[in-house]
């Protein structure tokens, strides 16, 4: 997830190459052991596309969180733990260099389950193919969301362990294999009593991220939205109506339908318009956007190309024919009820003639503060109760609070920095519309700056031919070595702006 | 299709076996060659089970065409023909005994899609099982509805070839492939310079079927609903909003939805009970059921076990708590909207961030007399149009306006009179709420009688593990030899009324 609103954003006017930043000691030796690791680093994404982690279906749940843990230790953590929950474990690593400050790194080894059929390229194979423009780049499930960018932070790890040097910053590693599930046990990871200590030494935690558009321009990301998923279901068994498995259509004249209670049911949820969320006290606790906010989005919006963004979504119109910026401030301010899929009766080509038993609306909730999962589910479950469905199975299978940083925390400003001293152009993203479990960091007992960052280009996440550049065609686009070349200046940025004041 | 309500109805004080009627010359040769025969035709129905004719996967098409009129063919019909449509074909086929009168038979050959992960017995392999209390039964796809039956009757014809007696009437025949979708193409068979002429000469058609309770009540059909299956589907295509393939689900906040927008237009279908048509004039041309009609229904459902009927079909409730008799004639008489199936996005097991690009609702339409297919379907357009919804597609997969049969044509007085002297208890259906094609035998241009009937048990069409009772532990219920001899008589039944006088 997360990509969304940053890949959006695309800059204009930049017309250097990525530069190196005056602030990273012996900065051509680093360069030369991420160039000489560089075939090793390509083999262990493609190694690592190979083994996908499946949280729907429990797929290399153990074997994903081993793997991670063997990735840690080989970049350079001097340990590396698996840590169990009462679902997919997560893994624990730390990095000390004996450096003053500590820098929390989140890392996720789940991907997105995926339809081999609509692949040009196997999901599974990690195939490097020619992107036309664009240079080499690596086609697999997982490739960009996350693993490339990931496999890009190790990299700067493995340059300083392949030259002997020191880190300027000590390192805090949590992983997590449920991501794409809504993280339900990740929250467990954090409370581990080894866990927690360490990352409250950190100034922030960071995601490794693809983050550059065709043109080159970056995001910092202050923030991003919550996330329920949850499936409604509507079946004879629990309503009492209707028939307890599918029967012949015909009985429709004298048998209640599970499937329309479900299509009336879900006519409730929103208006009219098809869009805005009409459950009751739904926008209670959101909170407007800030004169700032706005003004970040409109800047970020001016700088991009909508025919571009509309086209790649297959779109010829926004919502109520909204403009650009309007769209993207509507698309980071306002919560949602989206229905992700479908499922009831006969669902094969044509028609049969059945009257079904049940049917299920995949649903997810996107929330942006104050809301909070509990909240949102709470106000869910009270409106079918009001508008008399009650019957209506709530089934929520993961989610987590919205997540927000302040601008002027370290973390942000150290990105800031990095990002200038490259000469990557970028736009400050007060809301990514996508999700990740940044509360975790950002919400209670942390209260850690957090979110996405990185350069390097990628797309696809969650769709078929994923990919991530490996090597760029364009100057000012990062490939895989520039990437990790960029995170060992940004460690270095870390290290000299806390040293000059935190 | 066509089994509703039929399958409803038991009898009660039936004390004797079927019995055989004076009118049957020669009966003990022809029993005796029906039993000799056994073997070959329960083979016979296992080869043609072993070969399913799919319309709506175009599996077997041309296939079950030929073993269709080889069947014919063996049975002693004289010529049989495949009749290419624009669309399966259908066979025709005609025996002349050259007698003065004429009955029309109707087959199907296809069958119901399947999925054998849910049948105890492949439903391609027609296994023989016992069922406890019932005797020796075939499983597999098509046992029932309707080539068991089919065979029955065809074990009759053989039965005269076997022992070289003439038919005491000319049998024509018309068999069609794609019932199962509606019989898009039916009406281009009986159009058919060849198949016209010969169809009116006919008193009626039937098409045999296994009509027996489990307690041995039989029925005598007097009509069924017609049906119009199509697909509503909203797409961002056709919309000129939403995306034009699925995307990332963040997006809702600022991307229009093609599920929201179909919930949204299905809702409109039905009023707020879920059931009752909300189309614009949907009840202008129903006609209620007559008295005398109510009293069949009221008579065959006190004669029915209504627990029974309602655990068979898993349900507590019929709709609006109405009692066994009000459901059954609500059940005759309403027109329905039913959702047969729902598709859209992700339909896999937990959730997938995604906002789908298109959104399917399989339906189908039960029409009563006076509604015709044309009508309905324009008044459905009309009204997607009329409530904002044009873009919906509304694609017709197939279907036919209500058949409707009077009670006293020679076709039914003289199934009557066959049951009445078999000793079989029935009642008299005033209209089926399943459909079948009746409408092209019984509409213009031919004006004809026409019906399902039959003795003989089974169950589980359109469900897995369909089956058809071969060898009866019942006395009071037909295996496949007594289907046959029933059939037999059937024939010196219509040649002995029709010569009293039509």
């Amino acid at each position: 997830m997360r990509m969304i609103c940053r890949g959006l954003v695309a800059a204009l006017g930049l017309t250097t190459a990525i530069a190196a930043t005056a602030q990273t000691p012996n900065r051509g030796e680093l360069a030369a052991a991420v160039k000489a690791g560089h075939a090793a680093n390509v083999q262990a994404l493609q190694d690592w596309i190979k083994l996908p982690t499946i949280a729907a279906e429990k797929l290399n749940v153990v074997e994903g969180a081993e793997h991670m843990r063997r990735l840690a230790l080989d970049a350079g953590f001097q340990q590396a733990t698996v840590v169990q929950t009462s679902g997919v474990p997560g893994v624990f690593a730390t990095l000390d260099a004996g450096a003053r400050d500590c820098i929390g790194l989140y890392f996720m080894y789940d991907v997105k389950q995926f339809d081999a059929a609509e692949w040009s390229s196997p999901p599974l194979e990690a195939r490097i193919v020619d992107r036309s423009g664009e240079g080499k780049a690596i086609v697999g499930r997982g490739a960009v969301n996350q693993k490339g960018p990931e496999i890009a932070f190790l990299a700067a790890l493995k340059a300083f362990k392949a030259t002997g040097r020191k880190l300027p910053v000590n390192v805090v590693l949590v992983a997590e294999g449920e991501e794409e599930i809504g993280s339900p046990n990740f929250k467990q990871v954090i409370a581990n009593p080894a866990v927690l200590p360490a990352l409250k030494q950190c100034i922030g935690v960071f995601i490794p991220g693809a983050g550059q558009s065709s043109t080159g321009s970056a995001s910092v990301e202050l923030g991003a939205k919550g996330i329920v998923e949850l499936q409604l279901i509507a079946s004879g068994e629990k309503w009492g109506r209707g028939p307890s498995k599918d029967v012949h259509s015909s009985l429709m004249a004298s048998v209640d339908s599970p499937a329309w209670r479900l299509v009336k049911a879900l006519g409730t949820l929103v208006k009219d318009d098809g869009h805005t969320p009409a459950v009751a006290g739904w926008f209670e606790h959101v909170k407007p956007l800030t004169a700032r906010q706005k003004t970040l989005i409109a800047e970020a919006a001016a700088k991009d190309n909508e025919a571009d963004v509309m086209k790649g979504l297959g779109l010829k119109k926004w919502i109520a024919d909204e403009d650009f910026t309007t769209a993207m401030q509507r698309l980071a301010s306002q919560p949602t009820i989206n229905i992700q899929g479908l499922v009831s009766g006969y669902m094969g080509p044509g028609g049969k003639t059945v009257l079904p038993g049940r049917a299920e609306a995949k649903i997810d909730l996107r929330l942006v503060p104050d809301m909070t999962r509990e909240d949102a589910v709470a106000k869910l479950k009270a409106h079918l109760v009001q508008h008399g469905y009650p019957d209506i199975e709530v089934n929520v299978s993961g989610g987590y609070d919205p997540t927000q940083t302040e601008e002027d925390s370290l973390l942000v400003r150290t990105q800031k920095a990095v990002l200038e001293r490259a000469g990557v152009a970028f736009s400050v993203e007060p809301r990514a519309a996508g999700s990740w479990p940044g509360v975790v960091f950002t919400g209670a007992p942390l209260n850690l700056p957090a979110g996405g960052f990185g350069i390097g280009r990628g797309s696809g996440a969650h769709a078929p031919n994923e990919w991530y550049l490996i090597e760029s065609a364009n100057p000012k686009i990062a490939g895989l070595d520039e990437s990790a070349m960029f995170y060992v200046d940004y460690l270095y940025e870390v290290a000299a702006a806390a040293k000059r004041g935190r």
